[in-house]
């Protein structure tokens, strides 16, 4: 438990990056995709079946874990690495955002939030100090920072003040993280540049293992999103690893990558995934010149409609993954047409697969 | 497709035997027990999940494949097995019994059913005739014949009517199925002696590749039952394959067993593990003496509950599934606590390979 976490930059091109993170339980080659585990596995599939796919990180949320199983039902649990049997790294996020967007009648004070668990009602008091014992049971390669999330459509105001109550809880965070983990902090500040400039500054002053952008795909214009990334990056320190949260499209994170992040989550292959939409190739995908920033290199396919009906085709003549190996698109259509679970499990990997192939794409490239 | 079905009776103690079933997608050990894939799917697992657990042949439901992907989708699909991308043998159960048990406003004549769509309410008319030209649609490697099915609780009168037109429809059953598969009567009759003996006899004339007991496990005694299963197993022909339709409980497969039936499907295992019971073997399974009949030979095991909460073990020592060789029953009471479809993915794992390793032993204790 000496070696907490070692990033190393292995090569960059333009702005981009080529890294190596190395974690208490494991290495992450970056840039990364890491598949989400919100509850303690990705919906429909077993730990086996996220490694079988390449993935060498999974995003867990403390949020619903702290619902169910709870601080001490995780402690007693022996934290998630145990329960889920998964041994590679994880990274949980702190349960702000999660906070703000699922639970209801939350009430922010400079102390922390209040809020209405969304199962049961129970009132909840989750604090930076909580957030950090409870990322400290799960047992956390990774722990992000408590952080205070504005709404994408905030004022000026607002965003300033969540970023100034973040920046204060970073503080907080750090102290009462125990030692033997990682904390990252979260960039705050919305679309407003010199709001960002103050986040990451601040942050950087704290000191941390590595730096997330928040606060975007949240509602706002892809090219405030581009522009705002960008300014962030710029400023980030390059001997850490950047961190994406919550997005996005597959242009997008070719696009992100461009900029120099090293880290990305997103519930889009799997949600999609869940409601048939699947993600194909649109060539081969070693020939693609991901340095243009291409965004029509991939289809959106939508397993469900009529066209797949009789397709004796793959989802993706291109994808190596098992769903495209054993089932046609008829049979996924026929699966999803008659409302079987296995539909959702067998478009979740081809989905997921899809995204990690195209971050082993993106390494590759950087490393030629 | 010259050897459509050969069955050979490889020895028998008492009244129970050990089998083997040549059918022409592959050969079945029996007595065997058939996982359900009701539309197409044995819920939450793939066809190469299946044949992982030991199944060698499935029963799949015409009535749930007429209605969706329906009769001209799955002749233009060419098939259950290409559809599935499943090479083993598949039987199909004829509609008679989902019309009564699923459907709205069913109406019988002579000619067939009339009955309203359970998913969109539409009117469809279900004949012998319609059955088979499905199940050859399908290209079941054994058919059921469409027969009329009594409630648990009708009359005499009632029971001797459907018993009747049972076996007028059998015959036509007969005579509509086209050339290359096997097709099964069924022993129809309720707990009346006389009846199921009519029912029989009058099968055994007609002439099929095998016989079902139909019109048990749908509420009756068990020791009514089990006295009319025996009856009927006496009176079938010996050289056939026997087949105990939608039974039942461990200890009914081990008892029918004993009488001399060959085949079972049920939902029994993989509906339970959907809702978190699980069967677990009391003693190594291996030193089980079936002979006697036992019926304390397994536990249920509700894994939903607060004792699993922080148990370590896995769901079965004794077992070899792969959810017992990686998750604690501590992970999957979390992971059906909170909801997740995994739980019951690996909850059917279990039961399925419960069931089929049942039929392993007891096949085992014949080859001795």
């Amino acid at each position: 438990m000496q070696l907490m976490l070692v990033f190393e930059l292995l090569s960059t091109n333009g702005k981009s990056r080529r890294g190596r993170l190395t974690l208490p339980h494991g290495i992450v080659e970056t840039p990364c995709f890491m598949p989400i585990a919100t509850k303690g596995a990705v919906k429909t599939l077993s730990s086996a079946d996220v490694e079988a796919l390449g993935a060498s990180i999974v995003l867990s949320n403390t949020y619903h874990l702290l619902l169910r199983p709870g601080l001490e039902g995780m402690e007693k649990l022996g934290g998630l690495h145990h329960l889920m049997g998964w041994n590679k790294p994880i990274i949980t996020d702190s349960g702000g955002y999660q906070v703000f967007s699922l639970s209801k009648m939350n009430k922010t004070t400079e102390e922390g939030v209040t809020f209405q668990s969304h199962i049961d009602g129970k009132r909840i008091h989750l604090t930076p100090e909580v957030s950090m014992r409870m990322q400290a049971a799960i047992g956390s390669d990774i722990v992000m920072q408590f952080d205070d999330v504005a709404a994408g459509d905030s004022t000026r105001e607002r965003y300033e003040q969540a970023m100034e109550l973040s920046l204060r809880w970073a503080r907080r965070c750090k102290d009462a993280l125990p030692p033997g983990q990682n904390l990252f902090g979260i960039v705050q500040g919305g679309t407003h540049e010199d709001l960002r400039q103050k986040s990451v500054e601040g942050l950087v002053d704290i000191g941390f293992d590595g730096y997330a952008i928040g606060g975007l795909s949240v509602g706002e214009k892809r090219e405030d999103a581009y522009r705002i990334a960008e300014f962030i990056c710029d400023k980030m320190p390059a001997d850490k690893p950047r961190y994406f949260m919550g997005g996005g499209m597959p242009e997008e994170i070719v696009h992100y990558v461009s900029l120099g992040v090293d880290m990305f989550d997103c519930v889009i292959p799997t949600r999609n995934a869940r409601h048939g939409t699947l993600f194909t190739w649109a060539q081969d995908p070693t020939t693609i010149d991901f340095s243009k920033r291409p965004t029509d290199f991939y289809k959106k396919l939508n397993v469900t409609g009529e066209a797949s009906a009789f397709d004796e085709s793959p989802v993706d003549a291109w994808c190596d993954c098992s769903t495209c190996k054993t089932v046609s698109r008829a049979y996924l259509r026929h699966l999803f047409s008659v409302g079987e679970m296995l539909a959702m499990r067998l478009a979740t990997i081809h989905n997921l697969r899809f995204y990690l192939r195209l971050m082993e794409e993106l390494r590759k490239k950087k490393d030629a």
